[in-house]
């Protein structure tokens, strides 16, 4: 635990904050009565702080956005300029700080995805890219892996691929999951990472042959699975699926809302490939969430069908000026070195130092990732791969990943928990030596995971 | 046309924001060839101006949302200072702007709607409000009336009621439309108001029969149904809807993004019925749009289902802090004497003012609405209420809107025109002598509509 003197909001009111969280603020995903949300006074860089001016290091980056940190000056600076000059122009309009947003995000994204339709959201990104895939095609069904998120509006949640879509069930109709790479726990009984890549490569091109390839719009994929386990694809994969899709006419939708804008080293993860889908969705690391803001970047030849049909989807704060504002300042720090940055973190420190954890406790089954964008998979028994807790546990039977996260907590580390892994995502711009001591208390608090080791 | 002489930009830079305007930002609901959005420079109180430093009376508060209008000072200042303190915290915290807007706008909801869940807008509002609905009742369908809009989501596009909602079916499965009253174009044959509200509930109710009660987890209605018409809904309509849904344990949601927060004079557009849904959908008007953000308002009820069992559903942004703190300067500057200039313009001056032109002009087949929300229905005669184009009519068949639109810009006024409507939705806090100027203009532009009158 770290104490920053400077701007540290303590006690004053904190009771006032719980208060009114507790009568009337509605939590998402939880069950109401069994939270305690910590009250957050204030943050800055990779740290943020409660009001007993107890601070903790982010590996969360909050939910995976803030890739530029807390209250960066930048940020912080064209927001309220942007505020002075206009806060709000309708989608109709022409808006400078929109239109330099849109060709900031054009000019990094690969091949000729030229055109941006901004939303509020990385769910709303989503909804539309299928929406779009679905009229150029003229087909309707979307496919998309187990194990991914793409946002909880009805079309969104109906293409995730974990337990949170259960309850939203059934949503909307022609939505098919598949099951993609994921060499630690093969669908394929595959033994290699090269023969996980082919063997869910031939999957999905028989679920393609089996669903009709005529009936399919759109394939839609995290280029890296971020909540359900920092999954990279093995090499060759993504190429392998841009081929099926070239085959067969379908739309080949990258969701980046998590994994793009510096999370992996890169612009969009998929440049990591030399892949260019026909649409990225994003949001998140795009301004940081400084302001909401997401949006999907087109195609010239989606977008040609829609010069002359008019595209029938929309949102009251398409391209809202204050979040473009962001973006754009967000877009020019990350410019300067960042990227570099992440590449070099993630190869230097995050990497070598995850290896040795891996080498030293027993419990951690896996790591991978690369940027600033790692899993550590946990397990009770290495031989075996059992995870340390069941898939979607709750209560008691997720008990050893509770300890875990408090014992994160109590020294200060703010871990990103899902399941039975922990992922290593801090702000992008997190030092060597914070990345060192957050490492540290992982180091420290994996020994809380040892204790349910059960295997030799 | 007024020229504003301070803050306006002038010319520098208009080629750009045109140019990345049109190579980058794809814009909603339409053709991308076909528009040529208007650059918009700036804005202040109920007036923008574009490039040239023509200025416009905004009738159409921007999409309906600006309702404190352009750059209030007390809402930039807001922004600005939370910008400042802390722009993000993910949701599962406490924050204290996120409590504070929470608390208000709990306090301002009638009964015992006491809890707020944020999104960050319209469509997510609704989303999460049916997903709580059917929760609650364990039901499936959702019934909501033709001639509305409820969002662009899959299942808030599911909900809507307006031409919008073909080119996204089939989307959600369960979403069952009715339809509501309007007594100028009465789907019941009826012939006064007290009539068409007697029949259009009978029809409800039949609807509910047939569609079988125990099937049916909500009913959602625009509480004034706004893009669709500004549709006042009769005296006791909402109020036998509230009775039918306590019948049959239905979920009554009034989606209030564009009637909510003082656009009809009231906090809530459904406090002028006394009638208290069980959930209030928001956004809009919330904060003005300065930064994005909707909601639901949830009842003690529903709450209660989600005390012990986890609430599925979330998204990265709810209750973002900067777009709470401009909720909170908004809900304060609102507080102030706001909500009854709004019942005093639309009375002493919309309201007698649209009388007469509907006296003077042929074309106006009919006037109606409440507070700032009022809409100036075009028929080509009378007698036959013909609309004066088509209901959805686009290209040529849409030339006398086209026309009158144009002849309100020309003069000065941004008008909002939908099928063969004008509203009158203008920044609430519009003067009178503003709105007199609006008037003066729509009368001059409703010649244009006359030309097109074919009745005696
Ligand atoms: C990969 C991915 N897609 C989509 C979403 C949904 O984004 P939002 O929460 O902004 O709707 C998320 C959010 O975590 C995500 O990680
Ligand atoms: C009544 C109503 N509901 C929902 C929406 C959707 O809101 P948003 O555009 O913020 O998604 C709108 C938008 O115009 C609306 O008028």
């Amino acid at each position: 635990m770290t104490t920053i003197d400077q701007g540290i909001t303590t006690g004053s009111g904190v009771d006032t904050v719980v208060a009114d969280d507790r009568a009337h603020v509605f939590h998402s995903w939880s069950a109401q009565d069994k939270i305690s949300p910590l009250p957050v006074a204030g943050g800055e860089g990779s740290r943020f702080w409660d009001y007993e001016g107890k601070t903790y290091l982010d590996f969360s980056s909050q939910l995976v956005n803030l890739n530029l940190g807390y209250q960066h000056p930048a940020l912080v600076a064209a927001i309220q300029e942007q505020a002075a000059r206009l806060c709000m122009v309708q989608p109709a309009f022409a808006n400078d700080v929109r239109g330099e947003a849109a060709r900031l995000i054009a000019e990094r994204a690969p091949g000729e995805l030229n055109h941006v339709f901004f939303t509020n959201g990385g769910a709303e990104a989503n909804e539309n890219a299928i929406r779009m895939a679905r009229l150029h095609t003229g087909r309707h069904k979307v496919l998309s892996t187990y194990r991914s998120y793409h946002g909880a509006t009805a079309g969104a949640i109906a293409l995730t691929g974990d337990p949170r879509r259960w309850p939203s069930e059934p949503s909307i109709p022609g939505s098919v999951h598949f099951w993609g790479p994921y060499a630690y726990r093969s669908a394929f009984h595959a033994t290699s990472e090269a023969e996980e890549g082919a063997r869910a490569l031939q999957h999905l091109a028989d679920t393609i042959m089996v669903e009709g390839p005529s009936t399919i719009a759109a394939i839609i994929l995290e280029t890296v699975v971020g909540t359900n386990g920092i999954l990279v694809p093995p090499p060759g994969y993504l190429a392998g699926v841009r081929e099926l899709c070239d085959r067969h006419g379908i739309v080949l939708i990258a969701d980046e809302v998590m994994a793009g804008f510096g999370r992996c080293g890169e612009w969009f993860a998929i440049d990591h490939w030399g892949v260019v889908p026909d649409l990225i969705t994003f949001a998140k690391g795009v301004n940081s969430g400084y302001v909401p803001l997401g949006g999907v970047v087109i195609s010239e030849s989606i977008f040609d069908t829609f010069r002359e049909r008019a595209y029938p989807g929309g949102l009251t704060y398409s391209g809202h000026p204050l979040a473009c504002a962001a973006a754009v300042a967000s877009i020019k720090v990350m410019s300067d070195g960042v990227l570099d940055h992440v590449k070099e973190m993630g190869r230097d420190v995050i990497a070598p130092r995850l290896a040795e954890l891996a080498a030293r406790h027993p419990s951690v089954g896996e790591v991978r990732g690369l940027g600033m964008f790692w899993a550590v998979e946990l397990v009770r028994d290495r031989a075996t791969r059992e995870p340390l807790v069941p898939f979607n546990a709750a209560g008691p039977d997720a008990e050893p990943m509770a300890r875990f996260t408090a014992a994160c907590k109590e020294r200060g580390l703010w871990p990103f928990v899902h399941f039975n892994r922990t992922h290593v995502a801090p702000p992008c711009t997190t030092t060597r030596e914070e990345l060192l001591e957050g490492l540290d208390i992982l180091d420290q608090a994996l020994d809380v995971a040892d204790e349910y080791y059960t295997g030799s």
